[in-house]
């Protein structure tokens, strides 16, 4: 019997990761399932399917004004403060590669909420290394050595890695979760879903 | 007091159109919700934002895999059987005009269900006349005038018409739900959230 995991894929620049990053935590410890945060870049998959360099939401406009009010209402029965980014979306890669080294040094799940927080409940710019050193600050870690950590080629080189093994796993949007036996499950909505399958698999 | 009311907005290619058709009646009768089902034709619509003419699980091929496999999760999950289309997409414009005839009629719903579970759960070619009226007669109604007033004029006009007004209201996707107040909700997930909303409007 091996303990129940599941990997929790997500992209700091999209909307429906906020719910599920915020949601995760206080259900996997209910299901008595371990989540494994794994930061990727969508951004860099969207582009190797030839799509325009920007959110499907904004380019997709009826599915994008939908998005915004489902994402907020979805975001009140939760009980989740909701504010729309401006501009959207987010760029999301600083976030990312900072989450890698969090997760690396046991602050990385606490700093994407922070993120997710200051992103789309604060309305702050989450691309400006200012605001991600304060959000680091705010956690008790020196900003500055964890920024240029961040930014060095072998941090880099881990984040297109986790992308490219998100792209080989089947992963096309997020947030998206994997099971350890391959199932994958995509969106806030199938959070639950996931879950209940990794807890079978435990 | 008015009685609550949804559209359920419907589309016979359309894969999770299924299940919620599948399942809207019974749910719906639980809410105290009066459904109006409304076929459309979403492959006008995905024209319209110069989609390719093909159904978008197919040039999406990432997405496309994955429904397949979340579909036959979900379907699972409800008791209902499933049996992947091939070709898919199914032609669907048939289908759509019969059921706007059945709606006048009366049997419309019943043969709506009737091609879903024939295209999803048997593997017929619901593209074909001959199954059509093969599901028309099987409701105990003669097809061929049917399948003669459906092909008329006015009502090639009536799903024209149908489907520029679900994209005034919106609409970009199938199965989609809006309220006697103008909230619309996409996909089978939102099903449950659809009926809730139009509850608390009545």
């Amino acid at each position: 019997m091996i303990a129940p995991s599941l990997d929790f894929w997500l992209e700091f620049g999209s909307t429906y990761s906020y719910p599920a990053a915020m949601r995760i935590a206080e259900l996997a410890q209910a299901a008595g399932v371990t989540v494994r945060w794994r930061p990727f870049a969508l951004g860099a998959i969207f582009k190797a399917q030839g799509w325009p360099p920007d959110s499907p939401f904004n380019w997709q406009q009826a599915k994008g004004r939908y998005m915004w009010r489902d994402l907020e209402r979805l975001c009140a029965g939760y009980g989740l403060p909701f504010r729309r980014p401006d501009p959207f979306p987010q760029p999301s890669i600083l976030a990312a590669r900072v989450a890698l080294v969090g997760l690396r040094e046991g602050w990385g799940e606490d700093f994407a909420r922070a993120v997710y927080r200051a992103e789309f409940a604060e309305g702050r710019q989450i691309g400006e290394p200012a605001v991600i050193g304060e959000l680091v600050a705010g956690l008790g870690v020196p900003p500055e050595p964890v920024l240029a950590r961040a930014n060095g080629a072998e941090n880099k080189d881990a984040l297109r890695a986790a992308t490219d093994e998100a792209q080989r796993l089947g992963i096309f949007g997020a947030p998206s979760f994997v099971t350890a036996d391959g199932e994958l499950f995509w969106g806030n909505d199938r959070l639950e879903a996931a879950l209940a399958w990794a807890q079978r698999m435990g």
